[in-house]
């Protein structure tokens, strides 16, 4: 067990706001690149309506590749129990289900109130024996339409989800990379605090406003040992260039290794990966590790 | 008194590494940005030798325009007496002495060994009665020549200088950006403990790692309260092009802002000031806020 996993969720919210369509093969070129640099867990894709997006017409076909690599775990994305059934249908073993705190959000995103997600969850759940889970809770800490959230809302969403399905893994999501690193620590503090049963917590930050390190730190702090990165620090938002998304693998990986905690990732394998998702045409790479190293001299490169 | 102070370096450190000569009414200009934005500690620049940094040559005119503006307090680094009596001949009231824990960066950096420069500044306090200090321990976790840095080292570099002037404000540099949330916090931390009678302590990160921010809030975990930024990021070495520099002044107020702490700067006073320094030719700017800043929404851009 390393001491601290990181999730790469690049193949799927890295990839996403990606307008030109990613061939599968290159997905699938990048997704064998992290599993053979450690990166066991991957977000693989997600099964999402493919007219809101297009990028993600293949999650069939990548999610059966990325099954067969040995070790990955891959975990598919799913905003409603129509499109889990499908991710099942083709052999998902792993369902991230999101909901947002924010109800304009969870509308604009899932089309539909937080509660009718927390009801369709719950609906499903008997179709869901044997299958992880990981539970996203979305603008946890900060909405794009209506800015900061209560703690006290996103403990309720928590609250609710986790009496359903204490076993899952409850991740705090950072949608828009303004949660700073006090809001991170104590949130997911008074969560431990009131959800002891919950099996795991995860942080899902964005680097948007440059604090994704900083609140992974934060979190740390909180105990929280499994974070969501993506290769390249790729997801930046198409709506504001230069503008930044995920925090990049590679810097999280690097800032753990430095500090002496095992992540499983071999950075010297993980750096031409990131470097090839640096160059998907349409991408807003984020990051500074690649760039920094690329740089070193060799003696000083580990 | 703000809750935090941020030292604005960017006319030092920033502009240092610029090869192209910035004019004097330029520098100027940002400097009074930034002073009217709240920022009143400003390194305004340095006195050294100008064959070996030629855009620190019009220090005695940048010092003494940052004199005449109201609330400004401006440090001037030197290396050794001879330049710390020509900054003083200018009129200078507040010195940064910089030392190196690391023998090989000293040596080229101020061509000295680390103890001559702690004998050559013993041997120059007398002269500077009523003058404020600030000492920065450079390299004080890793050095570009040699690597890591034991925390010993650092301890007995700090210990000598603390010895002869408690009273100064000493500033724990990562002068590579390869310090990490853990390494900033413990040194932090020991340092305090072992010198109580130290006046003030100070952060002086580069983010040429993206760990800028988060090891800013290590150091504020350690106690630390003064904090070393750069309008817009500058100061990326120019032999690592993209590898940016030092942290953005920009992402530091935001990031306490969001906390709720006070730093005394008007974050929307500044940004235009920032996309200013951003643009000087040759630079080399880092940082998020200022882009992620320009997409929002005027609802949510406190």
């Amino acid at each position: 067990m390393p001491d601290v996993t990181i999730v790469e969720v690049g193949p799927r919210d890295g990839f996403q706001p990606i307008a030109r369509f990613i061939p599968t093969e290159e997905k699938l070129a990048i997704i064998q690149g992290c599993a053979a640099a450690g990166l066991h867990r991957i977000e693989a894709g997600a099964f999402v309506g493919t007219a809101a997006v297009p990028q993600m017409a293949d999650a069939e076909a990548v999610l059966a590749a990325t099954l067969a690599l040995p070790g990955a775990d891959p975990q598919m994305l799913v905003p409603n129990a129509r499109h889990a059934r499908r991710a099942l249908a083709a052999g998902a073993r792993h369902l991230v289900w999101v909901v947002s705190v924010s109800e304009a959000h969870n509308r604009s995103n899932i089309r539909m109130s937080p509660a009718d997600s927390v009801a369709e969850f719950a609906a499903l759940l008997p179709e869901l024996e044997g299958v992880r889970l990981r539970v996203n809770i979305a603008t946890a800490f900060d909405c794009p339409f209506t800015g900061r959230v209560a703690p006290e809302a996103a403990l309720d969403l928590v609250g609710r989800l986790a009496a359903l399905r204490p076993d899952a893994e409850y991740a705090l999501c950072d949608t828009t990379g303004r949660a700073d690193p006090a809001h991170v620590a104590g949130l997911h503090a008074a969560c431990a605090e009131a959800f002891p049963r919950v099996a795991a917590w995860a942080f899902h930050g964005h680097d948007t406003y440059g604090l994704g390190l900083a609140n992974i730190m934060a979190a740390h702090g909180a105990g929280v040992r499994v974070f969501d990165a993506a290769i390249a620090g790729l997801g930046g938002c198409p709506f504001a260039p230069g503008a930044t998304g995920n925090v990049a693998t590679e810097d999280v990986a690097w800032m753990f290794a430095r500090m002496g905690a095992s992540t499983g990732v071999d950075l010297g394998a993980l750096l031409p990966v990131a470097r090839r998702a640096a160059a998907l045409p349409g991408g807003c790479p984020g990051g500074r590790v690649r760039q920094a190293m690329a740089a070193r001299p060799a003696h000083l490169a580990a």
